[in-house]
């Protein structure tokens, strides 16, 4: 059997999310954002076509490095206004049964003991299809709303990010062992206070000292996401994520990442088929090749450029409304070489671009590539990436909401299905069963895993 | 017009809540307490009943005091496992499109810009239908959990508590003015920068320098309930309560605290009808009062005596796993007073109470008085505790769950119609639309909408 082609939708509890401005566009409907009634439809639209997940990103600050200050973020709603991601889970959980969710949570601003019950209640409520996307935060404003001057640096919160894994760990693998509970009505005893334990963590930034709150969801730990880019973030991504999610316009700079990771994975001494890979990708589609292109045209009308180059300025560090829109990327190299600008380069090197060009690009679901084109060249193009850079799957960003996904699932989705590359049904279990054919917990080369091992070793 | 009485329904993310070895009896769902089908019954049920909200408890600890360990608690799933209440909300909304939900949030252990916004995002989700009541927290264990020995003493937890409600006024209230999302597609322009505002707070508890991430909700505020019974509690609940909760087994309880509430926030300034009263309950009903009764006396069969005094020794703080179920509560009165313990005395001063006799009542739906009987006489002593105590609605807690809601509904609700003292459809518009016919956002003189006003003036 050919490789089976992993999905997500990307979202974000937003408007527009990557395609700033494109909450214009009369077929729209990302602006709902704050309504029960758009997440259910998302969620029913991506079970029908048996989406893996959907991916929802999350941040805790706003995108004031354009212009310096906040106001065309608001202006365009570039992710400002941004609701809390976990809320709408449970509202797509009741309309589905099979879909998974991979929920981001910054886990510098959040107690481990509270976290982890929202994500043990999370995965109780979804039957096990919870995901999380361990993010530990990037933008400055995000660290002033909570009190902080600024945010610790890269690598210390990474430091700190390892310690609260280790907690929420102890909390979801080790305070309630298998058979704990009991549920017995006739002997009066729903748990065995024998097999449930005290987590006692002494650290250098947390303290705890407590059971935690909720009996173990069907997974424990939920499928665990990762996106760090850096070094640390990859080193990091090695020792706990089970997906991996990058991003880049092109396979020169993906294939590489993709082979980083999974020798970093190796290192690591996790022997089993994990991490899956997804990097970001936007794919317009219809019946035929020129009904895409007419899409993408009419799309293209609606694009933000300085909502664009506000959210690519809080990802790049780079105030890009210093630049005017003809400028050459070169000029911003030479001023401050990022890598999600230098991918630009890296992936074209003969081509000139200007800022214009980066925003048109960016504008249109962020920095993963676009594909444009009818069921035929879409699945050609994606199943090459696959061929070509050894990723597992795609996160889909959309371009006009709910439409980018519906058009996938009606055109491109039976065409997947067609060459064996795509599955016809959902897998039984949970996320985890569902995405690796293994689980429902971690297994004994994660860290996660062993936490939980250690505790059944300690009790024989 | 006859005074009319309102209705919330008492529950927790958890199993049995205040009836403690409940969860044994065969028609008792509340162990399904981790499944979304649970709430969306019990939402539907209580809507039908036209029930104005759902009140959700929580706590973020656990029941040691009896035994000096959570042994027992465990053994008798009381109010262990806990699940976060937020989550289940969103899964309520979908399925409702009247009911409220009183969501009990412990604001000791989150930052105030994360809580605002999950508080923004369920005030948005379910159309305006929010309450929060207020909670400082009051286990130990809690404070274990969270990394500090113990918690704050109970003052200043109340001084903590009243910065806190400054930030989150601040950012619901003030941050983005009225107009200041224009969803001009037009024009371009989703939110106006000159007026959403950042929020500058330096105080002694808390800092903030940030915008609110969301756009204003229906009530921007949610309507805030409280629960507090001491001095320093009460006059909080005077400063910000719109609904306040009490408990006691008794009108002579009930009565002078009623009265006590009322001129506190007359004196606090608040000139508006707010706030409502809403007193513990438990009402057993059915056809008749023999068919009542004899579900009653079904019920105390199922009573966990050790799992009641679990709950009564976390509230009170006496280790009852220290007397004999025989023993006196005179004795008990003797070596610590505590007022959910006088309360039994003060209601019935020559009866002798047992600590057995304690834990059957309490059993039962907690502390508050236990109502059995047909439709008409339940009618008969709901209408006169209204009358007797001033008290302005029930939180009705469950002995089976749902059959205590879905038996009140079918019963009593009917009843209460006909005598003209119950609502026959819901109210339009938000939940502080429909409790006060008045809103949606709060008035100028509560606190919290002197911070709108306030920033309107400094606009003018």
């Amino acid at each position: 059997m050919s490789k089976q082609i992993h999905l997500n939708a990307f979202s974000m509890n937003t408007i527009g999310h990557q395609s700033s401005g494109m909450w214009r566009h009369p077929r729209d409907r990302s602006a709902q954002y704050n309504t029960a009634e758009y997440w259910i439809d998302i969620a029913k639209i991506l079970e029908a076509g048996l989406f893996d997940g959907l991916f929802l990103a999350d941040v805790l600050g706003v995108y004031d490095v354009y212009g310096g200050d906040v106001s065309e973020a608001l202006r365009t709603a570039s992710q400002i206004p941004v609701n809390d991601p976990a809320l709408i889970v449970p509202l797509m959980t009741a309309a589905t049964k099979n879909l998974g969710f991979g929920l981001t949570a910054t886990l510098s601003y959040e107690p481990p003991f509270t976290f982890a019950r929202r994500i043990s209640t999370l995965d109780q409520l979804t039957n096990g299809r919870l995901g999380w996307n361990i993010v530990t935060g990037y933008l400055n404003s995000a660290a002033k709303g909570l009190g902080l001057d600024n945010q610790p640096k890269h690598d210390t919160r990474y430091e700190i990010a390892g310690e609260y894994m280790e907690v929420v760990y102890k909390l979801w693998e080790t305070s309630w062992e298998e058979g704990a509970v009991q549920r017995d009505a006739a002997r009066g005893l729903f748990s065995d206070p024998s097999r449930v334990h005290k987590i006692r963590h002494d650290g250098q930034y947390f303290q705890l000292d407590a059971v935690h709150l909720c009996e173990p969801s069907p997974q424990r730990t939920p499928v665990l996401y990762q996106a760090g880019a850096s070094t640390k973030g990859r080193a990091f991504a090695a020792g706990h994520a089970e997906c991996v999610f990058i991003a880049g316009p092109s396979k020169q700079v993906i294939k590489p990442a993709v082979a980083d990771i999974r020798a970093c994975v190796r290192a690591a001494g996790r022997t089993t088929g994990s991490p899956l890979v997804f990097t970001l990708m936007t794919v317009i589609t219809g019946r035929t090749d020129a009904e895409a292109e007419a899409k993408f045209a009419e799309y293209k009308r609606y694009i933000s450029h300085s909502g664009a180059l506000t959210l690519m300025s809080g990802w790049t560090g780079i105030d890009f409304s210093t630049y005017a829109l003809d400028d050459k990327l070169q000029q911003i190299r030479n001023d401050a070489i990022h890598s999600a600008v230098d991918a630009f380069t890296v992936s074209d090197p003969d081509r000139v671009w200007t800022i214009r060009e980066i925003a048109e690009f960016a504008g249109i679901g962020g920095t993963g590539a676009i594909i444009v084109g009818g069921p035929q060249r879409v699945a050609d193009e994606l199943q090459g990436w696959i061929q070509d850079t050894d990723i597992d799957g795609f996160n889909l960003a959309y371009v006009v909401a709910p439409e980018t996904f519906s058009d996938f699932v009606e055109h491109v989705v039976p065409e997947l299905q067609r060459r064996g590359v795509y599955k016809t049904s959902y897998a039984p279990g949970t996320l985890r069963e569902k995405l690796f054919g293994a689980g429902p917990l971690l297994d004994e080369t994660h860290p996660g895993g062993r936490h939980r091992l250690g505790r059944r070793e300690l009790a024989a």
